[in-house]
């Protein structure tokens, strides 16, 4: 059980702890939507993510409980920097048992905050094994990521800050994994407003939460790769389905390249970075998956922004290519002098830059007497590129072009 | 002349119109200064710089001094943008002339907005004189992008709103191109809380201000290509020069490595995506151009985050390769059977990730028999490269590594 008060005494001890993150109206986002849009910035949150404040919560709470050797966890993404922190808050050494994969990066953050880290484990699930072990041979407390009710309360103090700062807000949409977050949220917000509407967002690639709406109770879902693997949990737990069954209006599925579009559009448009998961609520809501009336007020959680940069740069390169900004042009050329430098030529007259050049000679199905050309060029957006690539079709060039118009 | 009362007028026209943008507390980046670092998310403003500030003021308080044909501007940058939404929330129309080779991602944000776009000019100043005429041929009003003390009493409630969130703020750290932005703010803070300190940034490349300061009046400077291109304006303002010579402590410059990396920190650690300009307060903090004592309440102003995605890609990729997270790796192999699997088997086993081959044979200075082979590899980290390099160099690979360790 998790009640208002609960959320109302982790929200006294939790101040000045963690930081309010801020609500920020969307005027783009609203635009897009007839809703008015609202982002709960919590990849502002102390180690990226609003784990933090669950963990801190469990921890101070029954700070007298923790065992002498101090915290335990296991995660491969935020919940091993939200213990860390937490940890450190409250003064108490912190393990977190990581799978031997992850990646550096994710270690040095998790070290950096001052927590000791153990590599062991193929997969999460071999790490946590390894982790409850060491808790009850060590005297280490073990964290859970969210069935506990206390994991539960930390995070529901996110709904009452948006009550806070938009009293009026209609409806709130939030990233679901384990659940502990939307139902510490809607625990609190459906409260202290009845008839808020409280929508759950999961991913296509690992609908659990839906499916144990559907059942029930409970059922482990199979887990397809995902960009948004912070909400990759493939059972929701058991104290959190009954609240999200009595409390949580609707679970929708969002997918991926929805998710990869909301990251997208959360960077360009409001200069924030989200990770996939975070991404999630605004994924539902620009494609419709959650149904908003006009001007109503939705308050849209960014759960987390702790987005590997490889991936953020792979997300770049998609959105530029998608978004015309970028193409790749073939075209077969005539080996004879100057004929490359006049394709390139044509390319800069057009004011489009080449940011690479690939050449083949001599591949099967070309004539001795020919060369194919590859150009990766940045273009101005769809206007420009079809400009461009009339221009080379008028000046004899038969171009193939990626991706199609 | 700019006062308080101008300022104050400002906010109270600019309520509800522009977005009262967040100051966050950074954890990390107060950690690394060792001062208590706050920033002020300008980046999240309504076209994402603090530009629709000044102009909606200026329009708005002399609103039945509008031209019939309505406003006029000159940029190839965030003025655009600020102006046209500005425009749409006064209700009058917005022209803004380009430079031709602006990019198309600006030219339709400014669209996007409701501005019609003219393009002319093949220099910024070219551009401004084109709107100028314009202003005077068709009744329209010239919106100057700093020069104007309506503009400089709207970016200075940004200090205003500083001061509301955080009373006790010590220090504020203001980017500096026309210089309108800092004059607004260090007019709005000394006035109310005398004696706090107000430092300027400027990148090395354009030093206008600095130089303007050191002469005793505005100079005309030459300026070098930077990131920063918010802050590329070859001299400060008229009306802003005394308010800068008389309120501002200091005014430091900070390179473009600097800059960079504290656009990276700002993204990666905070979440947040500042554009060049917007991320020099931070560069100046992080390098100790401006000092602060321990402790010291600094709010540092993020002016702006437009960024273009391929600077942003490139950005990412340096933060990679000077992270230790990418590395190529080049090596001269016999061109037997089984030679580049065998070398690709190390980097398999050592957990690294191929992201780009490339292999040369037959170049000057490699015998017939040898090829020369370069990788592009993704690593977890500098001690992951140091393995991963003396995994191969055990197994007799001469390979050359860069950037060097």
């Amino acid at each position: 059980m998790v009640t208002l008060a609960d959320i109302q005494a982790a929200s006294g001890l939790l101040e000045g702890k963690v930081i309010r993150t801020p609500l920020v109206h969307s005027p783009t986002i609203s635009a897009l939507t007839g809703a008015e849009i609202y982002l709960k910035l919590e990849c502002m949150q102390k180690a990226g993510s609003f784990k933090v404040r669950g963990a801190t919560y469990r921890i101070l709470s029954k700070r007298e409980e923790i065992g002498r050797g101090g915290v335990i966890a296991a995660s491969a993404g935020n919940h091993a920097q939200g213990v860390a922190v937490a940890a450190s808050l409250a003064g108490v050494p912190a393990t977190i048992v990581m799978p031997t994969w992850v990646s550096l990066a994710k270690q040095e953050a998790t070290t950096g905050y001052g927590a000791r880290i153990i590599l062991a484990g193929d997969s999460l699930e071999e790490s946590i094994e390894v982790a409850k072990r060491m808790a009850a041979e060590q005297d280490l407390t073990f964290i859970h990521p969210y069935d506990d009710p206390m994991i539960i309360a930390g995070q529901g103090t996110i709904g009452l800050e948006i009550l806070s700062d938009l009293p009026d807000v209609q409806c709130v949409v939030v990233p679901v994994g384990g659940g502990g977050l939307i139902a510490g949220i809607a625990t609190a917000m459906t409260a202290l407003r009845p008839g808020i509407r409280v929508v759950g967002v999961q991913a296509d690639a690992c609908p659990s939460a839906r499916e144990a709406i559907r059942a029930g109770h409970p059922v482990t879902v199979e887990a397809r790769p995902t960009i948004a693997d912070g909400i990759r949990v493939k059972r929701t737990g058991e104290i959190a389905f009954p609240i999200i069954r009595d409390l949580v209006q609707d679970i929708v599925l969002v997918g991926e390249e929805d998710i990869v579009d909301a990251v997208l559009t959360l960077l360009e448009r409001k200069k924030v970075l989200s990770e996939g998961a975070g991404a999630a609520p605004l994924a539902a809501l620009l494609t419709g998956a959650v149904q908003v009336r006009p001007g109503e007020k939705v308050a849209a959680v960014i759960s987390g922004g702790n987005m590997d940069t490889f991936l953020l740069e792979r997300v770049l390169r998609k959105g530029l290519y998608t978004g015309g900004r970028m193409i790749q042009v073939r075209v077969v050329l005539e080996e004879e002098r100057g004929s490359l430098p006049a394709l390139l030529s044509i390319v800069a007259r057009q004011g489009a830059v080449v940011s690479q050049i690939f050449q083949e000679r001599g591949v099967p199905g070309l004539p001795v007497h020919q060369m194919k050309v590859t150009l990766e060029l940045e273009v101005r957006g769809l206007p420009h590129r079809r400009e461009l690539i009339a221009a080379m079709r008028e000046a004899g060039y038969p171009v193939e072009v990626f991706p199609e118009d």
